[in-house]
């Protein structure tokens, strides 16, 4: 399945993938993953947001079923392995599970979820979050990506019609426990020597836009003392996100930034950067926003503007514990980032997370990496919690 | 005139102007100058490059000619006077003299520069640097934009024979004096309380290109000592930019950078950022950039990259005080903006600019202004000016 998946969306340059919501290379994927549940002879359907759902058995059968799968989108020069590992996995657990000749109680779905990482429009789960009404069509449908095209229009180019886009309880219905299989985003299993962990939390975490004004004027006819600079703030911000995030116990991140006009010999007039911030306790996190906005200077009229917040996760206590136990103990992990795991356990789905070591623990980049035999490992430990959970 | 250019370009939004080289925003100032010059009879030629030369008299008399005029470009977003209000003012002086019935002794030329600004290719005054032989074709046609387009491509998209580009000898011989009407670039002549003043120098100036390199990570789960984050580099970059110009009676100013990837939960693996930096003393412009690339960690192997580099220009003294004494001894102005009359001055050629009062003293800026009366005492200057140098 890797061979047919790797071309999609990759830079020839970098190695890394582009594959973001709504594109060419995103319908190339929703195709693929519809063609490998048709050879199994699985049946696919959509949700209310577009999220596919593949069901080995009657989803709609007495039981709610046991659903496993990830997300098959990338951040901008991503890794090969998050989100896809999860759904290849989890395709590849099915295929263990039949071959056994096992015959579940209940039936099995495998997902992949859309637009998991916000790339295009900046909303993170923005699948997951639609489906379960933790945002509403309306605020999905009026994101816009960089090029100014909004999601709702993004959906009509793919000819796909905006208006079914909405919460869906049947579908959640179906799903009795979830659990999602991703490479580990940190160095947790490499310290540990093991290759399998099972998640308990994901961070509280947060994106949020600021607008740093200025006055634009020219770059070699200005006095300093006349200057009024915006990107004097964003060095502030940068460096106040790292000190603070540091001080809290927290992580702190500007990994975008729009600079306008951005003529090389012009003062820019207003610089907007977005801020990612994450830590185990929510009340420092927002501390962190808020030295950021302070240190920033941004005016009163123009608070730091909260993109996307997700309080704190917590995955089903008793299912982690059984599963690690049934998994020789593995170890257990929280992690700082999100995943539509988290949505749905918000939602009040039984829910899991898989992790897999990446030895270096580099993600969201072109270096992110799992060895064939820890893939394995991961394939396995799926086998054993679908065989456990559709038991019953 | 202005009526037929001010929509030109115009950002509905801002009220900026965006009219870079070789796009169709271009190319309709281009022909907007052949139907003014063509109104008036003039002949309008284009040297090797396509700056635009019209011709009251023939250029290939005995004696060189007089030549007046700017460019139609701008930086993005732009003001409506910087570089329009000279070829304006050039056309007005023109039809004011013919009114008078005087006859010139020499020819009298005006010329529209192409590309001034560089703000597509990232290098000003290119029109007339390959010209005069201060730039190689092949150095400017390499040059890309920021969607990767060389200007060799613009130019074939735009119609032209970019093998056509050269210097140009002839077209530089037919030039006995230059002389650039410009809005004025600081508040010289606000403070002085005097619409029009003489040029004298243009700061030595130049662009560089800082590439800060990291390491791509997650931004949820890289623990912050795990990280190589570039965007800290930047901030560096920025402070030091305007500590070390302060130190150093410069100016600097990051106007314009890159961020790779550039998504919002991405750790960036790159950032690039364009320093431009002017002073009176080259020595003292150089150490500035020598402060930035050390303080903000550039690596031994990337040495900040200059991308264009002018030094001092001293325009004609005895030029500049005949002009100052003709027009009421008029104030007498150094600059840090660059200027094709810079360019030409440099190449040889007797060159000489008048500034008109900018009453904020902002440019490169929608806020750009001059009023209306000082506008007409700049034609009124241009038109003395040429009267005095035509009658030898």
């Amino acid at each position: 399945m890797w061979s047919e998946l790797a071309p999609v969306g990759r830079d020839g340059r970098s190695g890394g993938y582009n594959r973001f919501a709504w594109t060419r290379e995103d319908a190339t994927l929703r195709e693929w993953f519809a063609g490998e549940c048709a050879r199994r002879g699985l049946d696919l359907t959509e949700d209310r947001f577009g999220n596919q759902w593949a069901w080995w058995g009657d989803p709609d059968a007495q039981r709610p079923g046991v659903v496993i799968g990830s997300h098959l989108d990338s951040v901008p020069d991503g890794g090969a392995y998050d989100g896809p590992l999860g759904v290849v996995s989890a395709l590849a657990a099915l295929d263990a599970l039949r071959a056994t000749g096992v015959q579940p109680t209940v039936p099995v779905g495998v997902v992949s979820f859309a637009d998991e990482e916000g790339a295009r429009f900046g909303v993170a789960c923005i699948g997951s979050r639609v489906v379960t009404g933790a945002m509403t069509p309306e605020r999905a449908l009026g994101l816009r990506d960089q090029d100014g095209v909004t999601m709702a229009e993004a959906l009509r180019a793919a000819g796909r019609d905006p208006a079914t886009v909405g919460p869906d309880p049947d579908t959640l219905r179906r799903v009795g426990t979830f659990v999602e299989l991703h490479v580990e985003q940190g160095r947790g299993l490499a310290d540990l020597d093991r290759p399998v962990a099972v998640g308990t939390a994901i961070w509280p975490h947060g994106r949020w836009r600021l607008d740093l004004v200025g006055q634009a004027n020219h770059a070699g006819t200005t006095r300093l003392e006349d200057r009024d600079d915006p990107m004097l703030r964003l060095a502030a911000a940068i460096l106040t996100a790292r000190s603070a995030a540091a001080d809290r116990g927290c992580v702190a991140t500007i990994g975008r930034t729009r600079v306008v006009p951005g003529g090389v010999n012009a003062i820019p007039s207003q610089v907007t950067a977005w801020l990612d911030a994450r830590g185990p306790d929510a009340e420092d996190v927002h501390g962190v926003v808020e030295a950021v906005a302070r240190e920033c200077g941004i005016r009163p009229a123009a608070e730091p503007v909260c993109e996307s917040w997700t309080p704190q996760t917590s995955f089903d206590a008793d299912l982690a514990a059984r599963l690690s136990r049934l998994l020789d103990d593995a170890p257990l992990l929280g992690t700082g980032a999100g995943h539509d795991a988290g949505i749905l356990s918000n939602a009040g789905v039984p829910t899991a997370m898989l992790f897999v070591r990446n030895p270096t623990g580099v993600s969201h980049a072109p270096d992110e990496h799992a060895s064939v035999a820890d893939c394995h490992a991961g394939v396995d430990a799926l086998v054993a919690v679908v065989r456990e959970l559709a038991r019953g």
